[in-house]
């Protein structure tokens, strides 16, 4: 496979699939409606839902059945950018190189349209239309899985611990929990929703799990890097922000060698759980070796 | 049947099963989970939670199976609470008496908190060991259900265009949109949630959701009566508040006996439609009378 043309293919699929899945901008309450399109369209690699739809694929499924849960996916990632962004949080007035929704809209649209996305990626995933080939007791437990990886036990738990650890001296166990919670969470529960609506066994969705715990932990350690040797242009924020924050970084707590060896071992971990998968494993293995090396 | 001692039953069931569904306050993020805490067990009447059983009632069902579904609704309604008096929204320091969520623990854990209690509702809607007696298809219709309520095109939708409206000349259709929006649907969806929980027919679903639409109605305009005319003691919030805000209300589009009269000829449709329904719809017909004559 041609790892940039699958990217773009299936980026493609899900910035028409959220267009479709949104309520319209037209429709009242017009505000609410844009601003919630904004953060969605601007400019997101779409991760998590190609992640979803490669772990569906890795598990033996057809893609298209996962579409709209990688939506509400997305849909609760902009979400939580939206609500970090706001001045009472991060207070970032950019995001990607553009203004941030709250910049745009204003404080009070931005916490309401992040209210609104977060909300209707829980319609997206109950609603019958959008899950026609999936029994009622599998879009369940999809349901249970991304809603407790989303809430006060995984990332809005990493959350609130990473905003309480700012400028404190974090230990390892602190930037471990923040990092699974706040950003592992989500990814794992991507990879966990497309393999049960890909028809994982148990066998499968053990093996995909433990992947989507471990490249999980290697994203995020990679994104920690790259906020210290990246170019602004690549990582379209201000190059050593979690420094000067004094935000819990392993780098901040490991040194810079060491993040980059556990890095690439945590990667290698995942890599070898899923051997046994086969050809249809290999979108998931090219894209987790492309999130991970953007840093190296 | 005792209404009083009715409302007191099950405001107890209701506050037992929220202790024992949220997040316990001792476990890390221990500042977000009494935050939770916090607002949840602030003074709330559990309101939706015990229309929800009432109308559980009158298809026939089981409260039992109810509750962790009512809990849900009551995280839901908190959720909205919390993030509608922040400062960057209606900036109330008090509700019900008590300092509000952010006046005890800053903005930004008020935000996380209201997203918590949000995420955590759909988790309670869909654990398996929460809903044991319901299948796995009616669980699915009641959290599509309750998100499409809670959303853009129901109590976020309601909440943006109060705001937009703050100040302005409101006519009659904009007060219509806002109630039946910002507070009606999730009453609606109290109702609806019970009924299929309860397991009603297609004919005693219509009609309970005929009944909730109007008696939803009907409590909003009871609530914008009340801020005019009631104690402050009994409604908890100073009185006249809406109007000094210049809030959209029926008082403000219909005069205050226009008003009472709209409110008591919804009342009365909604009463004439659950006729049918018998003795089984009778704590449903007390707690709406209840609710709307504490106005007049």
């Amino acid at each position: 496979m041609e790892l940039k043309a699958y990217l773009k293919q299936h980026r493609q699929t899900i910035d028409q699939a959220l267009e479709d899945l949104l309520p319209d901008k037209k429709l009242r309450p017009t505000q609410l409606h844009e601003a919630m399109h904004y953060s969605v369209f601007a400019g997101g690699k779409r991760i998590r839902p190609i992640l979803m739809m490669a772990a569906c694929q890795a598990a033996g499924g057809t893609i298209e059945d996962v579409i709209p849960t990688a939506c509400a996916m997305e849909m609760i990632h902009t979400y939580s950018l939206i609500h970090d962004d706001l001045p009472a949080m991060d207070d970032d007035d950019f995001r990607r190189g553009q203004p941030t929704n709250h910049k745009i809209f204003g404080d009070a649209t931005a916490i309401l349209a992040g209210d609104a996305l977060l909300t209707e990626a829980f319609v997206v995933l109950s609603a019958q239309q959008n899950n026609k080939n999936i029994s009622a007791e599998t879009q369940r437990r999809v349901i249970e899985i991304i809603a407790r990886a989303a809430g006060a036990t995984g990332m809005v738990g990493g959350q609130i611990v990473d905003m309480e650890s700012e400028g404190t001296q974090p230990d390892l166990a602190t930037v471990d929990y923040i990092h699974t919670h706040k950003t592992g969470a989500l990814i794992l529960a991507s990879i966990q929703a497309g393999a049960l609506l890909g028809g994982a066994d148990e066998e499968t969705f053990t093996a995909l799990s433990s992947f989507g715990k471990s490249a999980g932990l290697a994203f995020q350690i990679a994104d920690d890097i790259l906020d210290i040797v990246g170019d602004q242009q690549q990582l379209g924020k201000d190059i050593g922000s979690d420094q000067e924050r004094g935000k819990a970084t392993y780098p901040a707590v490991l040194g810079l060698n060491e993040s980059k060896r556990r890095a690439s071992e945590l990667h290698q971990q995942a890599l070898d759980i899923i051997s046994p998968l086969g050809d249809a494993a290999e979108p998931l293995r090219q894209i987790s070796g492309y999130i991970i090396n953007r840093s190296s």
